[in-house]
C-alpha cells in the first residue's frame, strides 16, 4: 500500500520536514469551474465587459487566497510566492466559467495547493456574488494541470486539451 | 436580465447592505467531493479505521476555513457561527471522498457560503495529505444542498437522492 | 486635561468594557485622498474606464480591510459589519483619486475605525498598483465625515464641502 | 465515563451547536505566571517604570490573541467581545510575573477560552521579548479563576488566595 | 503613457513575476502624521511621559501591520521582514505625531508597502485611541522618504527636511 | 544589568535587526502539560484508542499556530518553517498529557517561540475540548527543552530527564 507521509510515528499529522530540500524555483498551474444558469453567465459577461465585474473581484480573491494558503491548509508549509496569476474563460457552450491558476515561487516545497487554492476561492466568491440569482451553481473539475520543480520533475497532466 | 446585487452605482463592488434584515436563525449545508485513484482511497480508509487519519486534519480544517470564511471571499458578510458539523463517506464504487458540511448561526445572513468554503477547505486538505501519492485527484461537485431561515425562505436542491 | 479612556488603573492599554452598551444601528463615513503625478492618475483613468482596473482592486482591499478592522488595531472592538461601500473621484484638477468609505453595523461601538481603516487600505493599494511609475504619490486627508448611533449622537465634520 | 460534546456521530471533532442557547452577558477570568531569573524580573521591572516597557507589548499581545482566539482554538465558537483587560504583577519574592486576563462578552457561549488564550499570549511575548537574556523562563499555572453567565453559572475556582 | 505592471492579458489584476530577481538587502523609510487639537497631543504627551503610553501601542500596531502587509494589500508580495522600527516626534508647534516607519528585508521585491502600511495602522491606533476625546483628528502626508536595493538603486525623496 | 535588545533608542519595542545575520538551520524542541482530572484524561485516552480524538485537533491546532507565530507575538520575526511536529505522552500517573513540539526552519532566525507557541496552543485546544467535563484542568510547565542552529549555539537545558 502506498503510504502517506503526513504522519508521524504516533500515527498523527505533523507538518512533513523539508529542511534538506534545496530551494529550487517552482510553479504549478490548477484549473477548475463553475457551471451556472445561462442567465447567470449572461449577468456576468455583461458586467465583465462594462463594469461590475464579479471575475475581478473573484481575481483579487483567488490571489489573496493563494498568499493565505497555509493558514487555511493545516500541514502545507508556509512559501512566499514570487507570483500569481488567475485567468478566466466564459464558455457559454457549457454556461459555465473556467478559472485557471498559475503560481511561482523559490523554495523548498511546491505550489500545487497555493494554485488549487486560488482556484477555490475564485470559485467560491463568483459563487457568492451571484447566489442572490442562482443557487444552483456548482464548483468543479478542480484539479492539478501542471508543477515543475524540485525532485518531483515535470509534472503534466495527461488527457487534458492542448 | 436578473440584476447582481454586489455592485455599487459606480459599478464596483461593495458588501450589500443587510441592516434592515432581522436577526434569524440559519442554516445552510453544503455537499462535494475528492475522486481519487483507488490505492489512495485505501490509503485514507486504512488510516482512518487506525489512526493517521487523514479526514481527522481535513475536518478541522473544514470547520475552521467556515469561521475564516468573511476573510476568505471579499464581499462576504462577518458572522458568528454557532454551530459547524462535517462529515465524510468513503465511497469505494466510485472511487471517492464525499464531504458534507453544515452550517448554523443567528443573524441577518445566510451560511451558504460558509457551508461551501467549509467543504472546499476539507476538499484540498485531503489533497495535501495525499498529494505524495496521487496528484490525479479531482476536486468537485461542490454545491449547496439546503438553506433555511431568512426571508429566502427554505431552499432544497431538486435532484439530490435522500 | 481630557482623559484618556483606552487605560486600565496599571496604565496600560486595556479594551474598554462596553458590556452595558446597547445594540444600535450605527453608521460611519470617512474620507482621504492619494495626491500623484498627472501621467499615474491618467494611467488610472483609463484603466478604470476599459479594463485594469486599479481602483476594482483597491475597493476590495478596502472593503477586505474594513472587515479585518479588530485584528489591525489593537483596542479596536470586533463587530459584525451590516454593510460596507467604497467610491473614488478621480479629481484631474488636483490630480487626486478621492477615496470615501461608508461603513454600517449594529452593535455596541461606532465603526470609525472601520471606515478609516477602507480609507487607508484602498489608498495603500493603489499606491502598491501605480508605484512602478510613481513613487512620489502622498497619502493624506484622512478624517471622519460623519457617524451616528450610540450614545455619541450624530456627528457630522464641520467645514466639508457638501 | 464523562463524555466530551465535541465529537459528532461519526467521532470526528465538531465545532458544539450553540443556536438553542440565549445570548446571555459574560466573562471569565484567568491567570498563569512566567517564572525567570531574578536579572530578567529586574530588567522587566526597570522597563516598566521608565521606558522599554516589556509588559507594555505583552498587554497588546494578549488582548489581540483574545480577540483572535476562535481561529487558534479550532472548535472554539466566535465571539465579539465587549471588553478585555490585563493586568500584571511582578512578584520577586517567587521571581516572576504574574498575569490575570479578564474578558466580557454577550452571547451564547463562555469566554473561557479567550482569557486563557490571553494569559498564554501575554506569557509567550514576555518570553520573546526577554530570550536574550533568559532561555531558561517557564511558564506555568495557567487555569481558570471565574466564570459567569449562561447556564453553568458562577464557576469561582477553589484554594486560590482571595 | 507611463504602463501599469499589475495587469496580465485579460486586463484583470495580477502579483507581478519576481521569481527572476535576485534576493538582495532591502530597506524602505516612509513617514506620515496625524494632527489633533492641542488638548488630545497633552493628552498623549502626559501618558507618554508616564504610563498610558498611546505611542507604545501604536509602536506594536506598526510593527504587526508591517509584518501582515501582504494580507492587507491584494498585490503585495510576501516577505519575511528583517527588522521593524517605528519611532514618534511629538511637534508641538503644529500639534501633530510625526511617525517614521524603517523596514528591512533579504528578497526579491522592496518594502515600500510595508513601511508605508506600519505608518498607516500606527496614524490610525493613535486616532482610535483618542477618538473619546477628538473625532476631528487628520491622518496624513503618508509617502516613502527612502528605498534601497534591487535594480531600482537608491530612492530619496526630495524637498525633504534633513 | 542584562539589557533587552528589544526597544529602540526612544525606549519603545521594535522587531530586532536580524539582517546582517546569515540563513542557517535551525531548530528548537519546547515542551509543556496539561494537569487534569483523572476521568478526563480518561476520556482523552478512550477517545484516542477509538475515535473522537482530542489529541489529533490539538496536534492540528498546535502545528497551525507554529505557523502563525509572528502574527501572535509582536516582536517575533516571520520565518517560513521546514518542518513542525508534536506529540503527546499520556501520563496517568501525573494525571496530565505532556505535549511536546519542535519545529525547524532555514533562517535568520531561531524558532523557540515557534515552538514555545505550538505547544501552547496545543494545550489550549485540550483545555477547549474538555472544559465541559473539568473546568479545573491547569497549563503548566511550558519551556524550552533545546535549540540549534545561529550564533547562539546549541542549548539544552539542564536538569531535564533523558
Amino acid at each position: 500500500m502506498s503510504k502517506l507521509t503526513h504522519f508521524n510515528p504516533q500515527g498523527r499529522a505533523r507538518m512533513v520536514d523539508v529542511s534538506a530540500k534545496d530551494d529550487t524555483e517552482r510553479m504549478a498551474v490548477a484549473a477548475g469551474e463553475i457551471r451556472m444558469a445561462v442567465q447567470t453567465l449572461e449577468a456576468i459577461k455583461t458586467g465583465s465587459l462594462k463594469k461590475g465585474d464579479v471575475l475581478a473581484v473573484a481575481q483579487v480573491a483567488g490571489i489573496m487566497a493563494a498568499k493565505n494558503t497555509a493558514a487555511l491548509i493545516p500541514m502545507c508549509h508556509p512559501l512566499f510566492l514570487t507570483g500569481v496569476d488567475i485567468d478566466f474563460t466564459i464558455d457559454e457552450v457549457n454556461s459555465r466559467v473556467i478559472i485557471k491558476a498559475a503560481v511561482k515561487t523559490t523554495g523548498k516545497t511546491g505550489v500545487e495547493m497555493e494554485a488549487l487554492t486560488a482556484v477555490s476561492a475564485a470559485a467560491l466568491t463568483i459563487y457568492d456574488m451571484c447566489k442572490a440569482i442562482d443557487k444552483g451553481m456548482i464548483i468543479g473539475d478542480i484539479r492539478l494541470l501542471e508543477k515543475k520543480g524540485g525532485k518531483g520533475g515535470h509534472y503534466i497532466r495527461q488527457g487534458e486539451p492542448k
